[in-house]
């Protein structure tokens, strides 16, 4: 497989995890009107799919009962705009998506100026923001605007509202799913959200850096399952929850949960409940390494769908590792969070991030020293043989790497205590282990 | 019941817990010469069952063997006095109690002025001050007296000394006691003494603040037990144990020594030996959300019966809240220590912050959600349906508390670990255990 | 058995630990040249032995296979020199042992310039020192010499090389033993070694204040056992574990290893890998209180024989109080680690900072309260019966002593709560035993 002519194919090496990639992916979905049913999210899948052939589709219907929760009716949409008592069209879904609140009912009437500013949103403090807004559970319309488009909206007389929409009972909830079978039955979950129309951090950067990270994670034999999820957020994740749980609960052993992984201006990190999971140690001990300004949140930050992977009774080990966080940048869930936010540097930054998480992950054992005492490393030429005021210093993360090889600590804890990071001892540890003198656990 | 005519009733609402009927308690309760046996303690338990009719009172045989101590004799007095050589009556028990040695033996006779001098007692620091002195478990007279008077005794001569008092080995020591009977065994213990002379804040403030949280306690049913005693301090303790100890450490889950409540200078607060047992835990985050200046004691600044109560082997959960900590007030243990230290203001803050403390453990569980993920509030009328930037904000607390409900962790382990205060969260885990969406476990 | 009259007899309880006596010792031992084999390690054990004379020698054989090591050839030197072109000796073995790379093969040849320069070894950042160097398991030879020395040996031509030394395949590695039999089983381990040439920090400050230790283990009756070793660094260590770390893992409490002892400039301490053994809390405790400025390693800095003992598998509870640390001072493994970085302050500071941690060793137990609540101390003469604001201070050790006394509290971690050097409490505690208001557990 060759990159295709957009210049975001996948699965040559060359390409997985390139920024300008991954943008030109971000780009090509950025248009598409998602919400947490319809057709933009099967659209969204089917372009992802042609970078991720493994990727299967799943469609639940509407009305299933799902944990606390019902699936709603499917919601889809032709057109929707406002008419000026001119004639003119002054909002036009068209024009973008999220001047229609999402899951807006259909309409087709005249209204007064009044009635019509009382179904309008915006933004007084951002007043070139067009703002997102959302009534999935309660049957309402509505249109959202900059501040700016609001202020010219005040001739008195009939405004002409359409909002060609339907909301079908019989509809369906739709997600992606992609299995990818490691040596062990033990699973690492990725957990990514479809379900925003046009933006680009809080949405498009988390399918996109997924999709390369899968293709990352075939390129070859893991030691670890993968359980890899495009869904939309909330019902989504609840609906997959009331699917799959059990097996989860019982093989899940870390898991992230990927959004806002395209800007390009501070690393963060959220923990899972637990807060002290692998997901979490793995996390942290990679910021910590790479980008140790990192900003720490705690839990209490939460928002996304960790609130359900974490909750009481799930349990399951998923941590969030982002760019910039979800609400804490001004653009988040308006028109300006676009592809100018999300940049490539800042798409392949989470890339790499996440990547060494995985990689630490699978590298991941507690190794035990096959020896009693320090092994003569001389006579292996591990070691200088002449001895003089420096002769360790060279050999340092080596020795004390053998010091702690007690099969009890992890090689990450290893790596914690001795202030190293757990990527410059893997092929000491590798090394080691062919040479017997530390021992695989 | 009503208040009674020198505005000290109890039991009506309105009246328990307010700083001025607690001060004129304390104000009649002053003059008696109490001790840690004699009609004085029995006259303070009498005047204290006024307004706590279901106190009983105990007598414990002088001589009685209670741990490792002997209940000492009965001390009284009805007079004791100094003349000096032209029969001036210098010293007078009549009129400051502190004037006598506690326990002084009786003594009619003269002396001259070194053989008075080597009985005295005064303060060089404190020249206005008469200080506290006793001899309880050794024979001895003698008399406390201010710097200024000792001064003026100069004269050489025949000095008459009087101690018409009595140490009666067929003598009693007497306590109060009240079991208010929850829905439960298990029991919260609240102790205070009734051992010293004419002092207020290390004394009275204890047994007023005591009596008025009692009141309150009996106003509706509770769900745990409360045994509450007004014992002289250390024998009493000991005495008190050594009759109930073995049902106490069964049952006992929290308790406080009521000791130095009066004042309105600080809050202060010493742990039980243990250091993180319910009652520090309730005492901790009560002082921390109101009065988050509060003075941190550590066990070893203990003073008081937590001596006996957390002593190896006994081990109750005995903690102190107080206003000013005994020791640390200059008036502490002298006759400066009156109802000018003791303020309404103080009474009524040491009583808000015990009755608070007793509140968070009656409301204390162990929520679980009885929902997998989180409950669809939205339908319950519980979250807003219209999803905007902010709509988590005004749901936030609970959020969390659902988010923590795991019946593992206590609602007072949820309250720290989210920063709020725990009474913020009592009505809103009702509201949601009404939902079904915690229960109480 | 009294001094010698060079001053360094030891049993007589007048000179054991004295700096002056130490420091004499040190000097005589100071110009033998050791290594981990040969004459000159027996040279030193048969001096160690008239100040100890119940020390034990025993040999290995080269070519013994213990752990993962082998015993290596025997190693003596009888002389070395070079000779200029013109006959005249620069280095001389005979001047300085550190001269001679440690483990010098024989040679009798002669050498270019160049060649020459290929086996000297100077510190340009150490003009006048003389460095130290071995290379014990791999063949070769060489010399050591100041870079003032060095910059001298410029002229072209034939240089004569002789080192008549002798690597003995069927020869011996040496080393001493003492075992001091106590009430117990359990057994303190105490490690120093005795394989440097003319060093006095890094060598012999550890083996002379083991043998004035040694000495004042013996002057009485001790409830613990003492293994005591005298050994050359890493191959003795792991020789000597090869044959008895069975009983050392089963019966040993607690052990250092001694080394650097000798200089007054700092005090230093250097955890085992566990960190948290009864040898780390003792030392702490001591240096805490009686020098509180120590400086405080980790693990990490490790670089003596705690590699063996702490080795995973091994386990041994041993932990480093040190004067300066090695590698940590400039004239470290250098002609400049003298007799006067050396000092009889020095030596006497640190033998006091270990003997105390012996007998806070021999005298932790985990002392339990006799009777229930506080004990009636006034009868027994323990309390001042008169009872006023300050009665408590003069007690107040003795109070928290029995306050904590629950039987599961070591002495030592009393001591470490209410903050109070643990020798303050010893005496306390044996008083309070005899009066059986503890029992010893």
């Amino acid at each position: 497989m060759t990159p295709n002519k957009n210049g975001t194919g996948a699965r040559t090496t060359e390409s997985i995890g390139d920024g300008a990639v991954m943008h030109a992916l971000a780009t090509r979905l950025f248009p598409i009107n998602r919400s947490i049913t319809g057709d933009g999210v099967r659209e969204t899948l089917r372009i992802i799919s042609e970078h991720l052939p493994e990727l299967t589709m799943h469609e639940v219907s509407s009305g299933a009962k799902v944990l606390d929760w019902i699936v709603p009716p499917e919601w889809n949409v032709r057109d929707a705009f406002v008419l000026d008592p001119h004639g003119q069209k002054i909002i036009d879904f068209k024009v973008n998506n999220l001047h229609l609140v999402g899951y807006s009912e259909p309409v087709d009437r005249t209204v007064s100026l009044d009635e019509l500013q009382e179904h309008l949103h915006s933004l007084p403090d951002q007043p070139d923001a067009i703002p997102y807004v959302t009534s999935y559970y309660e049957r309402r319309w509505g249109f959202c605007v900059t501040e700016d488009q609001r202020s010219n909206i005040t001739e008195k007389g009939d405004y002409t509202i359409l909002i060609d929409s339907e909301l079908n009972e019989d509809g369906h909830l739709t997600y992606g799913e992609l299995i990818v079978e490691g040596a062990s039955e033990e699973e690492v979950f990725l957990s990514t959200y479809i379900c925003h129309p046009s933006m680009a951090n809080n949405e498009l950067s988390g399918p996109v850096v997924t999709t390369h990270l899968a293709n990352w994670l075939l390129t070859e034999q893991r030691r670890y399952t993968y359980r890899i999820v495009f869904i939309p957020e909330t019902i989504g994740a609840i609906t997959y929850l009331s699917r799959n749980m059990d097996v989860m609960r019982e093989r899940t052993i870390a898991g992230y949960n990927l959004t806002c992984v395209g800007d390009d201006r501070a690393y963060s990190f959220l923990p899972s409940r637990n807060g002290n999971t692998l997901s979490d140690q793995v996390a942290l001990h990679v910021l910590g390494h790479s980008h140790p300004d990192f900003k720490h949140y705690t839990y209490l930050d939460r928002g996304s769908d960790e609130r359900q992977y974490c909750a009481p009774g799930i349990d399951l080990p998923v941590a969030s590792v982002m760019r910039t966080k979800y609400g804490r940048y001004a653009e988040y869930h308006t028109s300006l969070d676009d592809l100018t936010v999300v940049t490539p540097a800042g798409l392949g930054g989470a890339f790499d991030v996440l990547r060494r998480c995985l990689e630490c992950i699978e590298a991941n054992r507690r190794p035990r020293a096959a020896v009693l005492g320090e092994p003569q490393l001389g006579r292996r030429g591990l070691y200088p043989t002449l001895s003089t005021k420096k002769s360790a210093v060279g050999v340092r993360d080596m020795m004390n790497l053998i010091a702690y090889s007690d099969g009890d600590l992890s090689l990450l804890e290893i790596a914690d205590h001795i202030g190293v990071p757990m990527w410059d001892l893997i092929p000491i540890v590798e090394k080691l282990e062919n040479e017997e003198i530390l021992t695989r656990t």
